[in-house]
């Protein structure tokens, strides 16, 4: 006898998630059936609203509940730079480190494993905006994985006839990373990076 | 500008599971976000379905759709062995390994800092039914650590007036480990447990 089955249904459910595996979705599910009623109906209301609710901006593509988002709408950003991310997530955490300009989400990286092509990526929808609007800069954002570097290298391509000033993110050492733990190309990325002493 | 705020709420839902943390909160909102409606309806509903269906066996307090549970009305059990085990997630774990006797869940373990004391515990219904049924062993298969061992020592002192077999999980080496990396207090529990080479 393992569990009941409306037990291991929800197990199941769990185990779709990603990065979650058998054990943490049995510690999930006995979360969730420790709680009380009220509480899982307010889980449910926040699943359903969340789906509803959210939509892709028309011009950035990130998530938002508006269209244009809040940052295509505000005036206060900076309009001639974007800032090319992979997801939502990556806008995000860009944003915390004070980027002030726009964003341009495209919904993933080159992958031929993944069977994802640049064709799946939000090119199209990019080079349109370049058309209408005066970008002085794009700062291509991606992981610096395989997938990331293949995707800088056909952007830069791509857009290189569109815009004067493609950058990328600098390489170096974390902040607060101890050099004993930094790996080889990290650190010869670090020398070559290398800044005054002001 | 961080995300928006529904999908902000779903993230917020996620990080009251145990073992969950913002990153993996954000990953599982937007998995979930990303879903078709009708898979999320099958998710609420395994969820409500959980909460209403499954309930505590009378005898033995484990989770179950029915009461008495699958386990308390199989004939072909060993009725006179009790396992007694913190959690149902402990009882799966120890029927997998093929126990064919009866359970008994407590419930959890004495935690004074958590403010658990034996009285939180199902002790009562246990020696209720060692009063009813005819028990012959009891063995105490609880975690290894501070609250695990508090709470064995306890048992064995309550229990040992109402039955004359009160036993522990052995302590040794996991099967498939590699020496070097075993700690020195389980080595040195192997090394007692020791048996000859048959």
């Amino acid at each position: 006898m393992k569990y009941t089955k409306p037990l291991l249904k929800l197990i199941e459910q769990f185990q779709r998630f990603p990065g979650v595996g058998p054990k943490s979705a049995e510690r999930m599910a006995f979360h969730l059936i420790n709680q009380e009623m009220s509480q899982l109906e307010e889980f449910s209301k926040a699943i359903i609203e969340a789906k509803t609710q959210i939509k892709k901006c028309s011009i950035c593509q990130n998530l938002s509940s508006n269209d244009p988002c809040e940052i295509c709408t505000n005036y206060e950003r900076d309009k001639t730079t974007i800032c090319l991310v992979s997801e939502s997530k990556d806008l995000a955490a860009i944003d915390r480190a004070d980027f002030k300009g726009l964003y341009h989400v495209l919904g993933g990286l080159i992958s031929p494993i993944d069977g994802i092509g640049p064709d799946n990526l939000t090119i199209k929808e990019l080079i349109g905006r370049l058309g209408k609007d005066d970008i002085k800069e794009i700062i291509v954002a991606l992981d610096s994985s395989t997938e990331g570097e293949a995707t800088t290298l056909y952007l830069h391509r791509i857009l290189s006839p569109l815009c004067n000033r493609i950058t990328r993110l600098g390489f170096g050492l974390s902040v607060g990373a101890e050099l004993e733990y930094a790996d080889e190309l990290t650190l010869s990325r670090a020398l070559e990076s290398r800044t005054l002493i002001s």
